[in-house]
């Protein structure tokens, strides 16, 4: 059995950061040379997270609209307190999640069509704090080579499904700056 | 080492629809013929949810409407821009998660008494692309084979807490549409 | 390979109650004796939360308001009618998360410097359900042994990134109640 460890660093600039980090995992996948297996990216801090959605640019800011309106900055959270000023970066945390778990197999990352990996600074260009910016993912990629054979993908549906339809078909996109990914293991037409 | 994975295609005929998977992931486990391991359960679109809770249908409709109240429609959302309609999709997915982890234990998934695995359709029956009507949940069951004798469990309480209460004790309930579920390995009373 | 359970049994006082279950955690990994791997810390309840965020009391009452804002008490929910009081706690416990995974790197929980392992309760201290009150935590600890050589863990940066500052130059903390936690896995100072 295999397993490998990487942590990463970030340098962010604003207070909230969107960043894809689909790339980086994909290339810490081939240093691993793992099959199949599954890739853990998680945050080592209480006031960023990890999530999967759409690299889309007017989604992202509708999503920190969205955090804002749900976790908002306030002066009177308790937290504060202890000369703090994030109360509002744990609750967006606790919102969206510090983790994900993404399935490998065949040696990709198997996301769906439209799936990229981010990492969401809510504390971030704390000039202040300069340490405190380089901010710290801990991606503990723990892979597991395949011993055993692998029994055939069965798809099993809840009626007579058809299959997916060909990547081709999908929406097109505004802005998709990850790699391309694949469809069951068929790489996407470039 | 063992490791199965399986894709499910689900038809879905309204906007918003929760479809029980627990009895498909029994299934899939029934296969894999694992015994001690992990199942994780993670949807492969960044419209729709995975979670475990309660197969009580007015809470679902509870949840329904919280969602929907937290994360709502809006014709407005930037991502719209894109000509898409499911800005609210995408944050319904972020607020309820996409995957789950079950843990199994002697070849059983290890569920409480009263929890069952939901898929969560939030962007369901789109009459005009048909072909996305036919959502894909990458279901990877990376189970593993238990290799060493394991450790027997051992109850660790904060204080000389008391055993659960048998199934029977639990509180009955208005719909349970899922499989019976074991309480500790012992399958639960007809 | 090697894999270790442990179910906790959780008496509670109050109705929504947060408990530090870090150094639970961190005893169970010292019995299964793994050195590399993960561990997944789930609550086998529907209306109970583990999350992963800082042990300081302003912010733990912070959290509590904010649950209670955006998943509020309510008389009239639909999940009532089964005779239940407790749809908040449903709601609650979508928000959260019910489980979190904890990379294990060289024996130690791989946690941040202010990450711990919370187990919430939001439906506790029931006087007329006296069993129910002893919540059950199934951590299953599915933990794996190394075979092969690791890969050393290389930080990978977006740009020449600078190390973590010390433990040391973190900020002071009011309340602080969990084990002293290790960054990469050097212990911290007492």
């Amino acid at each position: 059995m295999k397993s490998h460890t990487e942590y990463l660093w970030f340098n962010t600039e604003k207070k909230l950061e969107f960043i894809n980090i689909t790339l980086e995992l994909e290339r810490a996948l081939a240093k691993a040379q793992v099959k199949e297996g599954l890739a853990l990216a998680s945050a080592m801090h209480i006031t960023a997270g990890v999530y999967i959605n759409d690299a889309e640019d007017g989604l992202i800011a509708d999503i920190e609209e969205w955090l804002e309106r749900l976790a908002p900055f306030r002066a009177d959270y308790r937290h504060h307190r202890t000369r703090e000023t994030h109360g509002d970066a744990h609750l967006k945390n606790l919102l969206v999640g510090h983790q994900v778990l993404v399935p490998v197999t065949k040696g990709k990352l198997d996301l769906g069509p439209w799936q990229q990996v981010y990492y969401a600074e809510f504390d971030g260009a704390r000039p202040k704090r300069v340490h405190q910016d380089h901010r710290r993912l801990g991606r503990s990629l723990t892979l597991f080579v395949r011993l055993l054979p692998r029994l055939a993908p069965q798809p099993v549906g809840t009626g007579g499904s058809p299959p997916l339809p060909p990547a081709a078909d999908w929406r097109p996109h505004a802005i998709f700056p990850g790699p391309a990914l694949s469809v069951d293991g068929v790489p996407a037409a470039a």
